[in-house]
């Protein structure tokens, strides 16, 4: 029997537990949709507040929430209606479609590189050559389209009104740029984020939580001075190292990444924007902090024919993943002023600032860096680096920051009042804004197992000595230590725990067993 | 000159100070969207956790997370691809649209109760009949038709896969009951909600954030076993009143509430499940918490043809808005097991769940309880129930769980070294967690009406004094005194008052003026 490979055993687990799972299975599925579950959509949440702590917060990044449903107008001057496409091919026979590039690299082994470079002629004209048929009927393929892959609908009762579902969040930043620029009163450099659904019509989704139809995105439009690129916060990772594949070496056919310094990679111009190169260094950090080991990671520059139509240099923040070996988990492109001077184009309004200087001062319109996650993946990647087992049992090893649940409560039997005495903890722990899993089946040992499994830190015990002394058992995921502590002394305690500021020994008092 | 109304007021300080605004302004705008700004999208997202501290995590409500395009098949089943519609009119000679009810409601003066209550046809001899003409061009108008008010579109490269948005979270819930009581491991009766984007393609949608094609939408579906609708929380909530408009005095035309108890409303079968009575008692003191007090709130039962095709016995709660008067905020729904039955008899598969009883066993179909919020109306709400005046300034009086901006923080004067100060407690707190806005422009006088005006509730300021002994003023938002603190106290002293464990006198040495 082949062994089970992490995502199978992952997917399993997220399905049985509640992290998340495809969507629709009663009406036999549509490819590209999950549902979080219970702990799932707590997970996510926890892992998009984190990002607010690491990213947004410390630099003062403005967030926004808009609509996910946008007017026609905007894709047609953000260059989407004209660009966001993909080649598709419909078999003859059986009438079904493919990605035409996907074929080419499935069947005939061709990397993303040499199939983004090809014309829709040029796809056809290898698909011919290399004699790919139908995978599902063998039939013969037609010409050669291009298939827009936005979501298109109508916005009112009028049928010219289209809208599209947006591909990214980046562009209801943009639009809405002068109202938030508005509100920054004055400062500038400054960040714009929104976290939010986006919607990508794929033709077949496969890879679960990796390729999704509709994903919550994570853009962050940072707008600068293009005649200053200057990061003043560059000192702070001047120093960290990065793994990258730069296009050069790309080109040359080169497979392994260069480690360089943030520093040296600006130095010898492997990265164009400090602020790109910044960005970058804290995507990095930023996976570490979900628990993926920095050999884990590396970047990988898009050549031209790869970039998006509005980046002119891109980098892909990659993680190895064990099914999928390498995955993209954010993207960082150098924007310029394309989608600001577009909007303005087509919409008529000005969108410069103004800056002093010296001698009066200067109207222009910012240049944009953007680093751009999706916390689907995220979600999936932090699963999957947490995985561990201990004695043939599952351990979740989720930072204290990212597990779903916070503590476990347990009386230790079901009768003599622990239960009830149990009830009074776990209250007190939901009053005090933990979350807090109450479990009373099956033997200690069990709970103990169900909760490890999905990565709570902490286990509160209520036994016999707990009605004579007041005290409870709190035991450790990880290391399966316990220690004492009074009730009453709890809510503090793990108030401190969860901010970091003690760690599990400093708790109670340890049991030597 | 006509003063300003609230609405007018709110909406001028939430597009200035970026709280929210209408969407794509730069391209006309367009009707029924808005962005949330920085404050607002914070805002929003503090309601949205109050919501979880007050109704899910007390009550252990499972929070799940699904799409907001979902396939066709779903909104068959669940009725919303046949009833999900408004009647619709369009004007002969200019061609536009508008709802059918809503002229005869603005021209002829007809109440929302008794448009409800016709035909196509009806609908049109009313509007002939009352000579009602195109209010923008005078013209006549055609047949009155059903428009369908979900957002179509297709999902993948072929066109008969249709997909809609979701004009409810409720169906995500619905669709995947199975696995979400997988993972409830026998609990029951049990909560879902979900709290997510949804979707309404409204005609011609006014009133800004009250009426939107894009909202967010919070759904309890409370799963019961319909032999036992029995609430054993209810003793929490019994002796709270209610103001009620029961159906039969809506019939008779009395419009004046009836005024009883939870306990009396279930005596009298004005509600018919305790469950409902329980959650519209938590709505109408979560709409407290909000700031809305209780003569301003009311609860208004759906006679049988303004029911939504669900529903058994529906409630909505209504508050009372300065230009709009009463606006529904919440709607409960008594939707039996309409929703998963249809969703078995579509897919074919079996939702029942399975109790034990004494002798034996039973499965049923869940019943469903439905408790359902709208964000924005509520982001709304909040501040025009928060908005306050105080010697000609004004003053947002969020409570300090919803404040956007939590601290903040000022160096009295632009030299001698206070801003470097400043900027050190400035850090400090960012690290600590807290929503601190920096601010050292103009006059202290002029940031403290600053942040008075969105609801800031404690300004620290640095004065000489801090380079003396390290302590700084810590000033209340609402009363405008103030304390001093060491600032190595300020984290343990901020979190202890965001956690409503102290007040704003404990803060420190209070400054007499």
């Amino acid at each position: 029997m082949k062994s089970k490979d992490k995502f199978e055993i992952i997917s399993e687990m997220a399905k049985r537990r509640g992290f998340f799972w495809p969507s629709y299975e009663i009406y036999g599925g549509v490819g590209g949709f999950i549902t979080f579950g219970p702990l799932g959509s707590i997970l996510k949440r926890r892992i998009e507040d984190k990002f607010r702590n690491f990213y947004i917060r410390p630099l003062g990044i403005l967030e926004i929430e808009s609509s996910v449903i946008m007017p026609g107008k905007v894709f047609e001057a953000s260059g989407h209606v004209d660009h966001f496409k993909e080649p598709i091919v419909e078999c003859l026979k059986c009438k079904r479609k493919f990605r035409a590039d996907h074929l080419l690299q499935e069947f005939a082994g061709m990397s993303d590189t040499e199939t983004e470079k090809l014309t829709l002629q040029e796809l056809m004209n290898e698909i011919k050559k290399r004699n790919i048929h139908c995978p599902e009927c063998g039939g013969d393929f037609g010409k050669t389209e291009q298939f827009m892959t936005m979501f298109t609908t109508t916005i009112g009762p009028y049928s010219e009104a289209t809208g599209y579902g947006r591909p990214e969040a980046a562009q209801g930043i943009f639009v809405e740029f002068k109202r938030i620029y508005e509100s920054a009163r004055g400062r500038f450099p400054f960040g714009v984020v929104q976290i939010g659904h986006a919607l990508r019509n794929e033709i077949s989704p496969r890879q679960g939580p990796i390729r999704l139809r509709e994903f919550t995105i994570i853009d962050i439009e940072f707008f600068l001075d293009p005649e200053d690129l200057r990061c003043p916060l560059l000192k702070e990772v001047e120093n960290d190292t990065l793994k990258l594949i730069i296009a050069e070496n790309k080109l040359k056919g080169i497979k392994e990444p260069i480690e360089v310094t943030v520093k040296q990679a600006l130095n010898k111009a492997y990265i164009k924007a400090e602020w790109q190169a910044f960005f970058m260094a804290l995507a990095k950090r930023f996976l570490v902090e979900l628990g993926v080991p920095e050999d884990k990671q590396r970047f990988i520059e898009k050549l031209e024919w790869e970039r998006a139509h509005y980046s002119v240099q891109g980098f892909d923040q990659e993680v190895y993943l064990e099914r999928w070996g390498w995955v993209e988990v954010s993207g960082h492109n150098y924007r310029t002023d394309y989608d600001l001077s577009r909007h303005m184009q087509f919409s008529g309004v000005d969108m410069k600032v103004f800056k002093e200087a010296e001698k009066g001062g200067r109207r222009f319109i910012p240049h944009v860096v953007e680093p751009s996650f999706g916390s689907d993946r995220l979600v999936y990647i932090a699963l999957e680096y947490a995985y561990k087992t201990k004695k043939n049992r599952t351990l979740l090893s989720l930072s204290r920051e990212l597990a779903p649940i916070q503590v476990g409560v347990f009386p230790l039997v079901s009768k003599d009042g622990l239960p009830e005495k149990a009830k009074e903890v776990y209250q007190m722990l939901i009053r005090e804004g933990f979350t807090v899993e109450w479990d009373e089946s099956g033997s200690i040992g069990r709970r103990y197992a169900r909760a490890d499994e999905v990565g709570t830190p902490l286990g509160v015990t209520i036994d016999y000595q707990t009605l004579e002394n007041g005290t409870v058992t709190i035991r450790d995921r990880d290391t399966w230590r316990q220690v004492r502590s009074k009730i009453e002394e709890l809510p503090e305690l793990l108030h401190a725990y969860f901010r970091r500021k003690i760690d599990f020994e400093d708790l109670g008092q340890l049991i030597k067993r």
